[in-house]
C-alpha cells in the first residue's frame, strides 16, 4: 500500500508560511489525501492556494482526514526559526496513536523527544525528520572537483519565501521536458519531502554547510549533468545570509538565476532593511562568488504573484530586464522557457 | 582546590592546528602543568612555540602529566573539520579511568559518545564539549537591537588561522589596560576554553550562526561597553565562509579590524585559491555588511610571524599601510596600541 499523506497546515495553509504544503502538494510524488486547517475547511486547496494545482481537500481535524485514508502526517508549515510550535504536539500523539507516520522538517527533531520517542514505539510508527544532517559531513575538498562535463545553475535570491524552489523545480521539470539529464537538487526541508533525497542545508552545522552543498552536487552528478541547486536564503539576510554564502561556495555553480518577488523593496522579516536595486544584487553575488569560483547571473526569476493582472506581471519583468539587461521571466505564470533558455544559451 | 590543566597535542603541538593549545597557555586563567606531545618532549612551550610565553613542560605521556598534577584533560588541537581522531581515543579512556575530567572543543560532542559517557559517569568526572550549541537559540532579532552604547569592534580575516583571536584577544587586554570597559567576545572552542564563556558559533547549526551572534554582542553588553568580537574563517573560504558570514551580520559590528598574514597569497587549505589584495578584501567585507548595518575597516592586523627580522616586520606593515590607507600593524610583535588607536578613533 502506497503512503497516503495528511498535511498540517492548521492556520497557516494560505500564509507564505505553509510554503511546505504548497510545494509538496504541487510538486510531490505521493498521494496527499488531505490538508488539515479549520480556518479553510469546505474548500480544496487549488481554490484558496491556486499555486497549489490540486484539489485536496481541506479538513478541521486529524480524524477526517484518516476517514480520507491518511496513513502519515506531515507537517506542512515552515515557521521562522523553524522550532515545533507546542501547539502541534497533541496533533502528533493523535496521529502516532492512530498509527500514521509523522514527518516534519523542522529544526527541532522529532525524533529527539523522549516523549515522541516512546509514542512512536510503542504504535509502532516512523518519526521522519526531513531536516536531519547526515552524520558524516565535512568540510568540502574544493570548488572544482566535480567533473567537468556537470553543470550547475544554483537559484539566489533576494529574500527568504519568494520562490527560489519552485524556480528550480520549474527550471528542472522544464529542462527534463527537453530530453536533457536534468536533476533538482534540494537543499531544505520541503525540497526533501518532495523529492524523497537531498539535504535541507540550514540545519548542518555551519561549519560543513558549505560541504552539504558540495556533497549534494556530487550525488546529484550521479543522477544527471544538468545540476539545479536550490538556493537558500539571501545574501543580505540578517538571519540566513551564513546559509546562503556556505551553500553558494560549497556547490560553486557555474550559474545562477537570481530570484526576486516583483515589488518587494524590504525584507519580510526584517521591514526596516530594504532590498538592494537587482544590479546591486546581481554585482554583490557574483562579486562574493568570483575569488572561489567565478560565476554570474543568467537571467531573472520574477515573482509576479502579488500583481493580479498578466500586463501589470509583463510591465514587472521589461523594467527588470531594462534594469538588468537580462533575460526575466515568471516561470510560474508564463513558463519557465525563457529563462531556461538563457540559462542554457549562457553554459 | 583549582583545576590543573593537561593538554593533549600528541605530534601537532608545534602545528597551526595547536593553536587551541597555545591559545589556552597564552590567555587562559587556569593552570596548565604540561603540554602532551612525545616529539617534542624535554623542553617548555616557550622553547619551542614563544607566542605560548610559558615554560609549560612539554611530556610524552599522560601518567607524567598527572605526576605534575594534572586534574583535567584538554584536546589542544584543532583539526580540519573539527572530528575526533580515533587515535586519541585512548588517551581520553586513560585520562577518564584516572579521574581526571576531559574537555574538547571538537565538532564531536565528547557527551554523545556512550562508551566515553559510561567512563566518565562511572569515573565521576565531566565531560565537557566546549562547541556545544546552546538549545534555544533561533534567528536574530535584528541588526539594530543592541543599545547605542555598546560598541562592537569584529575582527575578520583573509583565511583561517592567521590569529583572528589572537588579535581579539590583544586589542581588548589594551582597552582593559588603558580602563576601558572593554570584552573580549569568544566566538570558537578556543576562546571558550579562555574566557570560560561564549558559543563556538561553527557548531551551531547555519540556521542560527546570526543568531548566536547576536547573542553573544547582547551577553557581551552585560559585561561591558567595546566589545571585541572574535572573528571566524574568512569571507572567501570555501568551507567556512558561511559561518564568517553569519557572524558578520548577527554580530553587526559598528567597526572591522581585518587580519592578515604577511606574504600569504593563497588559502592555506585550498593553495588553489588566491587570497584576494588587502584593498579588495576591504571593499568585499564593507560592501557585503552594508546592507544589513554598515561597518567599515578601521585598520589592519598584520601577523608577520614568519618574518624573521623586525625590520622585514615593519616594511610588510608600512606596505600594508601604503596599500590600504589604513593603520596597519603586527599586535603581537610590536603591541596592539597602534591598531586599538586607530579603531578608538573611528569609533
Amino acid at each position: 500500500m502506497s503512503e497516503k499523506l495528511a498535511i498540517f497546515a492548521e492556520g497557516l495553509f494560505t500564509a507564505p508560511n505553509g510554503k511546505t504544503a504548497h510545494g509538496v502538494i504541487r510538486y510531490g510524488t505521493r498521494d496527499v489525501v488531505a490538508v488539515i486547517d479549520s480556518t479553510e475547511t469546505g474548500r480544496t486547496a487549488v481554490e484558496v492556494v491556486p499555486f497549489a494545482l490540486h484539489p485536496v481537500p481541506i479538513v478541521a481535524t486529524l480524524a477526517e482526514a484518516i476517514e480520507l485514508g491518511a496513513t502519515a502526517l506531515l507537517i506542512g508549515v515552515a515557521p521562522t526559526g523553524g522550532k515545533l510550535d507546542p501547539a502541534w504536539r497533541a496533533v502528533l500523539f493523535e496521529a502516532i496513536g492512530a498509527g500514521l507516520h509523522v514527518e516534519a522538517g523542522l529544526h527541532t527533531q522529532l525524533s529527539e523527544d523522549a516523549e515522541l520517542r516512546r509514542a512512536a514505539t510503542r504504535a509502532g510508527v516512523a518519526l521522519r525528520d526531513l531536516r536531519a544532517a547526515p552524520a558524516d559531513l565535512t568540510v568540502p575538498k574544493g570548488p572544482f572537483t566535480r567533473p567537468d562535463a556537470v553543470k550547475v545553475v544554483h537559484s539566489v535570491g533576494s529574500d527568504t519565501v519568494i520562490g527560489k524552489k519552485v524556480v528550480t523545480l520549474e527550471l528542472d521539470r522544464a529542462a527534463r521536458d527537453r530530453g536533457l539529464r536534468s536533476v533538482y537538487v534540494p537543499t531544505g526541508q520541503t525540497g526533501v519531502a518532495i523529492a524523497g533525497w537531498g539535504i535541507a542545508v540550514d540545519h548542518v552545522i555551519s561549519d560543513y554547510v558549505a560541504g552539504a552543498g558540495e556533497r549534494l552536487v556530487l550525488e546529484g552528478a550521479e543522477r544527471g549533468d544538468l545540476l539545479f541547486v536550490e538556493g537558500q536564503g539571501g545574501l543580505f539576510h540578517p538571519a540566513y545570509s551564513g546559509v546562503t554564502l556556505g551553500l553558494l561556495h560549497g556547490s560553486a555553480p557555474d550559474l545562477l538565476v537570481l530570484v526576486h518577488k516583483a515589488g518587494a523593496t524590504a525584507l519580510r522579516n526584517y521591514p526596516g532593511l530594504p532590498i538592494p536595486p537587482l544590479a546591486e544584487l546581481i554585482a554583490a553575488y557574483e562579486s562574493v562568488a568570483r575569488p572561489v569560483r567565478p560565476t554570474r547571473v543568467a537571467a531573472i526569476a520574477l515573482n509576479t504573484a502579488d500583481l493580479p493582472s498578466d500586463d501589470e506581471a509583463r510591465a514587472a519583468i521589461a523594467a527588470a530586464e531594462a534594469e538588468t539587461g537580462l533575460v526575466a521571466d515568471d516561470v510560474v505564470r508564463f513558463g519557465a522557457q525563457r529563462v531556461l533558455d538563457a540559462v542554457l544559451g549562457a553554459l
